[in-house]
């Protein structure tokens, strides 16, 4: 308990994840409003959109027309997601985002070869030719991230020796091409983790690497999406990824239906009531959530964003006495 | 961490807090189906239907006919509900439930008088006429509840003296009636508790009375229900009230559309998968909430019923290994 931050710092990517598995149609200018609702809450980070091919993601073929029409506001790092080169350039080109690179593993090979195709092997040596693309645009590496490393729907769990052992992995591309790496994301994208996991995971990167900060992505699917973040809480973990409205889904078969990410608010509203500072006005943060969910014409699983912020009850209690 | 407990028992609430919110109709038979269902995964104790006039909860119109209609599976404790003697003598009258008395306040005066027109010292007051009737039936009273225990939409924050001072109020009643209370259940009526909280009061509660078993009733209306529950079992809690599927709601106005109960079966996922023993079948208890979902007709908060187990996930990978 003595653990936690005093402060945490959350990465928002519900505009992302939400308007790439949204059937829609939602429109540009939706999308926009949606970014410049969430740019006046304080938010620091704001993930905008994907630049990946039209026919692959719908729902990202007007990335580049988004990032056009959004209204930069000074203090907030608008950052987008791109999967190649092309999508490098695009991204560059906008000339609005804070573009940095990611180095991106994967604690399992199955999961791997049924999402990219591609062995454990074939992907840490990919990542040499990734970095040499960052180093060739002047983009610095910042981030090591990596996928399912709390366990997977086609590998089951995931031995904690494989994942401090692919953490090294990156270490060693890292130090091999000079790189800063800042922190370790560590994703449970497919919401296997449960709080005991993430207290051992992270607990065992925190030993293995000190000085490394970790950053989590927390899925929903199985309802630990703020369980979880409260255990890494505990362990001191202090940068999350967060959806508002809990934006966004699983485009995992056996998942349809299930909740996506994280909810922002619902993450803000616990970090507040525990005295943990965000930087981010809660009440206009639900005002952002109810507007995602009216652009996407369906409830969306946030629940302060219905139940109402303690801060505002707490007003109106002290307007009646 | 050491603090979690090898073992919880669940006091499913889902009839109860569901068929008494719900707009409905929903037959008998499908109240019927639902309890029955449930009787089959494994829960020892199940909290059936609420005892009351007709006029001011249509939904328990048929609490008598339920009650008659289920198949009582030995093992399992049916309860009801009830708020005064009438109440009481119909729950007694159909023979089939097992019949415990509560002692039951508030820490909350402000939540008292709109809920109940008593203040603190009426309600207290009220505790021995109520003792008096349980006595009366020859109806052991084994637990004292306490509403509003982490706080109050309409008193705010509730200082953790007004608690202690609360529950010390009911073992006085207790030991002048020579009473054998077993647990406080502290319940957070309108979801104001967070982790935090819960290890602040919990922990207060353990310090002050000892010998007291705990049991916590959480509402999910603000996102924190499993969160709560996890910070309950890191401090040992081993009793938890839940409902299947997340079935109920939060009748206050401020928070209409809002999460009920924390959900049993997103509790159990999470408690087997940090190695707690519930005794349930987990994919009985999804089957469950299927069920329920089906019956009320519009979609449940439940996340695991749609995400789906691990265990199952982990035969499916076994098979196809």
């Amino acid at each position: 308990m003595s653990d936690l931050p005093k402060a945490v710092r959350i990465n928002e990517e519900g505009p992302r994840e939400g308007f790439q598995i949204e059937k829609g149609p939602i429109t540009t200018a939706q999308k926009i409003a949606l970014i410049d609702s969430l740019s006046q809450t304080g938010l620091q980070q704001i993930q905008t959109v994907s630049f990946v091919p039209a026919k692959n993601v719908p729902g990202m073929a007007d990335a580049d027309d988004v990032v056009k029409g959004f209204t930069r506001k000074p203090g907030v790092a608008y950052t987008g997601l791109w999967l190649n080169e092309m999508g490098l350039q695009r991204a560059i080109a906008t000339g609005k985002l804070d573009i940095k690179g990611t180095l991106s593993l994967c604690a399992s090979e199955k999961f791997l070869l049924r999402n990219q195709k591609r062995t454990l092997k074939e992907n840490l040596e990919a990542q040499h030719s990734i970095v040499k693309m960052y180093q060739a645009n002047n983009v610095p590496v910042v981030r090591a991230g990596l996928m399912a490393a709390f366990g997977c729907n086609f590998e089951g769990d995931i031995p904690i020796p494989q994942v401090l052992d692919t953490l090294q992995q990156m270490l060693d591309v890292a130090q091999q091409y000079e790189l800063d790496l800042q922190f370790f994301s560590l994703a449970d994208t497919m919401a296997w983790a449960t709080p005991l996991s993430i207290r051992r995971v992270v607990g065992a990167v925190r030993d293995r690497f000190p000085d490394m900060a970790i950053s989590l992505h927390l899925h929903d699917t199985r309802g630990m999406g703020i369980a979880n973040a409260y255990a890494g809480l505990e362990m001191g973990v202090s940068i999350y990824d967060a959806a508002v409205g809990g934006l966004g889904g699983c485009p995992f078969a056996s998942h349809r239906g299930a909740a996506g990410n994280v909810c922002t608010e619902d993450l803000v509203f616990m970090c507040h009531e525990m005295g943990i500072e965000t930087g981010i006005d809660l009440d206009k943060l639900i005002e952002s959530a109810q507007l995602a969910e009216e652009i996407v014409g369906h409830p969306l699983p946030g629940t302060v964003m219905k139940g109402g912020s303690l801060a505002r009850m707490r007003e109106k209690i002290a307007l009646a006495a």
